[in-house]
């Protein structure tokens, strides 16, 4: 069954209710729960029971021919007060009802509190992680066409390059050829950076002008039927000047190292110590600051892996690995690429990085 | 004082926490508080005073460059441990503190609750959300200039239909033009509808190919500087029967005469009734499934506006109106644009749709 992990060690719980909140709290857990593909789903809810399969989706009647593209059950409302009224028939005289509180907001929380006032509301959002964070073969199939995504859209993007042009018409150009490669959106808004910019990991693109010998860091990924691919590639417009190479090939370095390092059963906390100790072996010590890898999923950011606390990596689960070095002022690498746990080792789902750093002409 | 109005009515509460999870937590108002222009700031918190413009901010290492391009006072963490040990130190003692219900998350909430167990935590939600509704002259110029980016783009766009196309393409093809027009990027995942997919209000672009005669259902939006627009525009490919001419007339009527109705003051409920009753007079009674209009700013869903229940509007709110006619097997016509409200009507922030359904040949 579908849904039985979810409530594995939940006493007396044989209900769980996920829910939408408004564009920003949007539980992704309705979507793995439903697999429903279009729609928004702002204010949806979906009830699940550990012994069926068929879920039943609580949505807006504008959402409705969506919804009833899956095989769950669809129950309609027109108005706020009358989607209420749904959810506290379903759950009239439940005691004990599953809720994600990693999701789930204070004000949607104290909603159903009123609704339902004799209830007690379970979290089980660590199952439904634990869950989300071993990907199925459907969901690995998603990962891999992502990736494939942006990694075949690179090309094309690089030729785009020329002298002048600024960040932000490169993300546009990023954007569109991820679109024509068969996404069906950018996962996160693309950072592009020129020159200076690159020691920014979370840049804005703005109207900054490419000069020859700048670094061009772009982080991108794509949507493929709501999973992501987060991507990250720094080149150089140009010649690249003998530091540009050595700083590249220290983040090669470190990337490698850590993926090497990257099997079932293995501390994240480990590999991200790995591509730390690489760095901080050469003059750049201290110039990475932050995790070099996350889970990729429904989320960009799907769940925690590599970091400096401990997580213990499993076969199934689809990470990043993105070290980088960030110069204030002068500029930064980063390399990134989406991979997947295996028993042995890893599949990459990205194409490999050029192991020298690439100049663009 | 900027973050005065937040404190309103709130008694012994001198401090307000703003707080970010995940990406699917990411709390607006973060950024209403902070004006900070680049980066996700997963995680991250804000601290403000009634007393001061200055705001502390609470980041993660690789996100200090971006905040210290503000004014505002920027407190570094390097790891999850260590962003608690620093919001814990910045508030203890604190009896009672703000918190944006309509935004924390259960987990979020009782992670502040662990590190600052002697807290009461007040809601203010309503104040931030009051405050928000009314757009700042800053704000509206980042409004005009998102949706002229989405209108300008729309000629651009209507160019790229071609016969044999998919949705998808010309998804990426709206893309492409609002970033090439000065776009951050699309406000949401870009709506393309094809012929009788047209019926569907939330529709994701899929491979179905254009053909002579289909509506062309675009519903699409640009952010600037963190602001959206949200523009819906329906043409027909090719030559259009007199039922879609027809269709296009009494949703552009429903339009007008319920735009025609907003000024300050007027409830938003009879603006939404207004578009109602056109299109109930007519043969396509019902066939309207969703509320009219809704808030426009750092969401795209910003907040209530006309739909079913009461809601005053008030000058300086930035609203959408966007009535339609939805037929299942046949297909939809929407027309959305974004409005301001003012003292006695409107100011269109989007350039103004046609009157006659527009046949791209």
């Amino acid at each position: 069954m579908k849904y039985s992990s979810w409530f594995s060690g939940l006493e007396e719980v044989d209900t769980i209710l996920i829910s939408n909140g408004g564009e920003n709290a949007i539980d992704k857990a309705f979507f793995y729960a439903t697999g429903v593909d279009e729609g928004i789903f702002e204010g949806s809810s979906v009830i699940v029971t550990p012994d069926s399969d068929r879920a039943r989706m609580y949505v807006y009647s504008l959402e409705e021919q969506s919804a009833r593209k899956t095989s769950h059950e669809v129950i309609t409302a027109d108005s706020q007060a009358h989607m209420k009224d749904n959810i506290s028939v379903a759950l009239r005289g439940k005691k004990r009802i599953g809720v994600n509180f990693s999701s789930m907001t204070l004000e949607m929380f104290n909603d159903f509190r009123s609704i339902l006032p004799d209830a007690e509301f379970v979290d089980v959002s660590k199952n439904i992680l634990n869950s989300r964070m071993i990907k199925s073969d459907e969901e690995i199939k998603r990962l891999r066409e992502a990736a494939r995504i942006s990694s075949e859209a690179l090309p094309s993007i690089l030729q785009h390059l020329k002298e002048g042009m600024t960040e932000k018409e490169l993300a546009a150009d990023v954007v569109y050829e991820m679109m024509k490669a068969g996404a069906d959106g950018p996962s996160f808004d693309t950072i592009v950076c020129f020159g200076p910019n690159s020691s920014i990991p979370h840049h804005s693109p703005e109207s900054r002008k490419l000069k020859r010998g700048d670094f061009v860091l772009i982080d991108y990924g794509a949507v493929y039927r709501r999973y992501c691919s987060d991507n990250t590639r720094t080149v150089v417009f140009g010649r690249a000047e003998r530091k540009q190479k050595e700083i590249y090939s220290i983040v090669y370095e470190a990337q490698k190292k850590a993926m090497d390092m990257v099997r079932d059963g293995v501390n994240g906390k480990e590999v991200n110590q790995k591509a730390l100790d690489v760095i901080n072996s050469t003059e750049y010590k201290g110039r990475l600051m932050h995790g070099i890898g996350h889970g990729i999923g429904l989320e960009v950011h799907d769940h925690h892996a590599l970091g400096s606390s401990d997580f213990t990596l499993r076969k199934g689960m689809a990470i990043t690995d993105e070290p980088g070095i960030y110069i204030p002022g002068y500029g930064g690498v980063r390399i990134e690429d989406d991979i997947l746990v295996t028993e042995e080792g890893y599949s990459l789902l990205t194409a490999p990085p050029s192991k020298d750093l690439i100049e663009v002409s």
